[in-house]
């Protein structure tokens, strides 16, 4: 299949019948993870769908794009100046987890077992992206800590070299304020079975084995 | 991981911040083969783009779907009336390629190799999908062969039942016409290996063998 490849290679660009609808492929390939073949597929079934709806489509997007903002206290998205999570007065405020990027507030909202508020980092610390503190909200979350009177910060970062970076960067940062600073639990994932888990994994939640619980699952 | 998908199902409906893109994520997860995941994945990306570009990219969209029309003579998609091929002095508008879709026509043009016009049939007869020949462009195709003058007529529809179901409609129609019928060589493709090859293409293939021209691959 190699040889088939290159031979017909650079014989695949189409030529469409429309420019208005090149442009509609031109813009769709530029999504992420999106080719010129998914972009004319999505472009054709477009053209297929009622007026209404494609123009509901097209000015949904203008729409989110234009009027989503970022909450000014945790930096998540939203439709207001303040999230709401963060107007909620039914959180416990004193509690802030601190995230890598919404995609993780949806993540953790999913589970439905947080009620605290959250602080969007924009990222993680990646002297190989070129990302240093100084592109993070740190200085925000600091600030945010006093306001709040915060009694524990969570950090919910990736269990990666630049998640450990940055955890360890805050933790230096937070060492003389008297806030109780956690991370999430590392172990076995629920539902996996022990012989597919890591060693690195595994060797941790041995150490942090905990109490048995009859109901705590 | 059968297991720890079916232990975690129904915990997966994301909790959207904002209702606009909450918006945006369904108006995507409508498009053919994405989910909600790539679909979150490009609203995100489309929130970090400039205003410019997101405007752009939903005009385009809304712009193709009310201006773009099928070309009055062969149903190809087209910006005018009469589609670029059409309305092209230098084809030769005796010769007519029958396809299923608007893709096919790209596909052909791809190639390089044809100059005639196409005939966009919308479909092929498929009594499990309940398409018939009405549901098809079959009246329009013998119409436009009289005022064309057509001399050949090319069936290039897909080798499956459907398609052949089609071809033999098509040819007992036009059996009274003097015009020449002739359909797609079937054969090994260019560059595929003879041993992957499936019997009943393989088997044509001898049947149908060419002479050796050294300048003809």
């Amino acid at each position: 299949m190699y040889a088939k490849k290159h031979y017909l290679c650079g014989m695949n660009q189409p030529l469409y019948s429309s420019g208005l609808l090149e442009n509609v492929v031109n813009e769709f390939s530029r999504l992420p993870g999106i080719g010129k073949k998914t972009a004319l597929r999505m472009a054709l079934y477009l053209l297929k769908q009622d007026m209404d709806a494609v123009r509901q489509f097209g000015e949904a997007v203008i729409r989110m794009r234009s009027e989503v903002v970022y909450c000014k206290h945790c930096m998540n998205l939203s439709d207001t100046e303040v999230c709401d999570i963060c107007s909620d007065p039914r959180r416990d405020h004193t509690l802030i987890c601190v995230v890598e990027s919404v995609r993780d507030v949806m993540a953790i909202e999913n589970t439905l077992q947080y009620h605290g508020t959250y602080h969007v980092l924009g990222g993680v610390i990646s002297p190989m992206e070129g990302i240093g503190p100084a592109d993070l909200t740190i200085d925000a979350l600091e600030k945010r800590m006093g306001e709040n009177r915060a009694e524990e910060v969570i950090l919910a970062l990736s269990a990666t070299m630049e998640g450990d970076t940055t955890n360890f960067y805050i933790a230096r940062k937070l060492k003389d304020s008297a806030v109780k600073l956690s991370v999430l639990a590392r172990g076995v994932s629920v539902g996996d079975e022990l012989e597919y888990a890591d060693q690195i994994t595994l060797g941790r939640s041995i150490l942090h084995r905990q109490p048995f619980e009859i109901n705590g699952m």
